[in-house]
């Protein structure tokens, strides 16, 4: 496995970071994930763009042209003996900082294997637990997962898949995934205080033929009228969600919608990986 | 300048932590900052138990007993070349993390020069801002000062020392300082939602010989009422605030009580450091 860091490429196990960087003095960092499909970068442009956004928004420059980063980011997922490459991209705020000064960031890029999911997930779905919480700062992609992490515990303990996040009675998102549901055959996913993901974008535009949608402040009580719902996220693309809070989503199985949306993702993937 | 990672004792230049570290790819680590006064380390056990109480909320095990963490403390002090040297822990989450498994933290800690501020800000005090904000997980002590850094632009266009955080009415804290307030003579510091500081617990203890002392929910009104504020920390210690979002507390000036605990408070440091 590679890494790109500041300009080199090297063995993932010679990269590493001084201890005053301020990602490991104070999560100060911003990040994106992109993956492959059949060895070809999925929508890295996207992925770019938003990396260079949450950047924008910590103030944190990324002396890199897009050019230079694919090309760079290319040669390690070539360079890498990975099954299925994925690229981790982080921005740090680097090693010096004064508060009316600038930051002088580390960038890095990591080739990875892409995390698999089991295939009942997507023929039976998954189950999610609602969490009150609001993330720090949503829009941008930080480092900042400590919440994500911390709460593996209650996953376990209640056997869910995952958590979905609601705010003054809004759902968001789950911590690293987009929520959607179907409800009367209107596509609705929330639109504010939230992390907008290239595979939700991809999925709007896919459903935008076939169906009403709407991006829209989506209230906890609406759970009650989905027929059915899924997530979106890079690594998992489209997984069906069947049980919410011990309740059933329609009828508790993979509806017919979301079987289809799955269908025409993995069409779009075939066409693009050709 | 030394420091201690994993056991070994290096130069800071020479210490660095690799890419797949859970701080730097998920900002996941808790930090603790201890001062010396007099070349000695200063209320370190007070520090230690906090490290150790943020560190078991994370599920990070920090595998030193307290006696080789300060044995290891006292060589990197001794050893750096430093003014008035202060110490900074950070526990990690690791190269090794699954949802279901333990994590294997690093242990770092980085000998410092101790950040001095302006002799005219304990004599004139300070101004404040005040921000509507709520911090992730308060009562632990992790690296995610994401809002702090991000925050610096606002507080250098408002010309303010500091943000103040309050959130539905009540004030907690700064991002790194506690807050107190004199009204009628009761000394009132808020209680919830927020990191209990090591100078706050000295600070209440002296105060409380003197005056009545409140650890409660102090509504953003009553600082209306207030005679006079400050803020406290390790590397501030009492530091007086005058002004709060362009309101003079009191008549703006450096108020008598304040003056007294500062001097109690040097009293007990020289008392401390002899």
């Amino acid at each position: 496995m590679l890494c790109f860091i500041n300009g080199e490429i090297k063995n993932i196990n010679e990269g590493s970071i001084g201890l005053k960087d301020l990602a490991l003095q104070r999560g100060y960092g911003v990040f994106d994930y992109a993956r492959t499909f059949n060895r070809k970068l999925f929508h890295f442009e996207d992925h770019l763009e938003r990396f260079r956004r949450s950047a924008k928004e910590l103030r944190l420059d990324l002396n890199y042209t897009n050019a230079q980063i694919t090309e760079n980011a290319e040669t390690l997922l070539k360079g890498s003996d990975l099954k299925n490459p994925a690229l981790r991209l982080i921005l740090t705020g680097g090693y010096i900082y004064s508060p009316s000064g600038n930051f002088n960031p580390n960038f890095i890029m990591i080739a990875e294997e892409l995390p698999t999911y089991p295939e009942e997930n997507y023929t039976h779905g998954v189950k999610l637990l609602t969490y009150e919480y609001q993330r720090e700062l949503p829009h941008v992609k930080s480092i900042n997962y400590l919440n994500d992490i911390r709460l593996d515990p209650l996953r376990r303990e209640k056997n869910v898949f995952d958590i979905l996040y609601y705010f003054q009675n809004g759902i968001t998102e789950c911590p690293r995934n987009n929520f959607f549901v179907f409800i009367n055959d209107v596509l609705i996913t929330p639109k504010d205080f939230l992390l907008h993901g290239v595979t939700r974008k991809v999925v709007l535009e896919m459903a935008n033929k076939y169906w009403k949608v709407e991006e829209r402040k989506l209230e906890l009580a609406e759970l009650n009228s989905a027929d059915e719902a899924f997530i979106t996220s890079t690594t998992k693309s489209i997984m069906p969600v069947t049980v919410i809070d011990d309740k059933k989503i329609g009828n508790g199985t993979v509806g017919m919608k979301t079987q289809k949306l799955i269908k025409l993702f993995n069409d779009y993937v075939l066409q693009f990986s050709r």
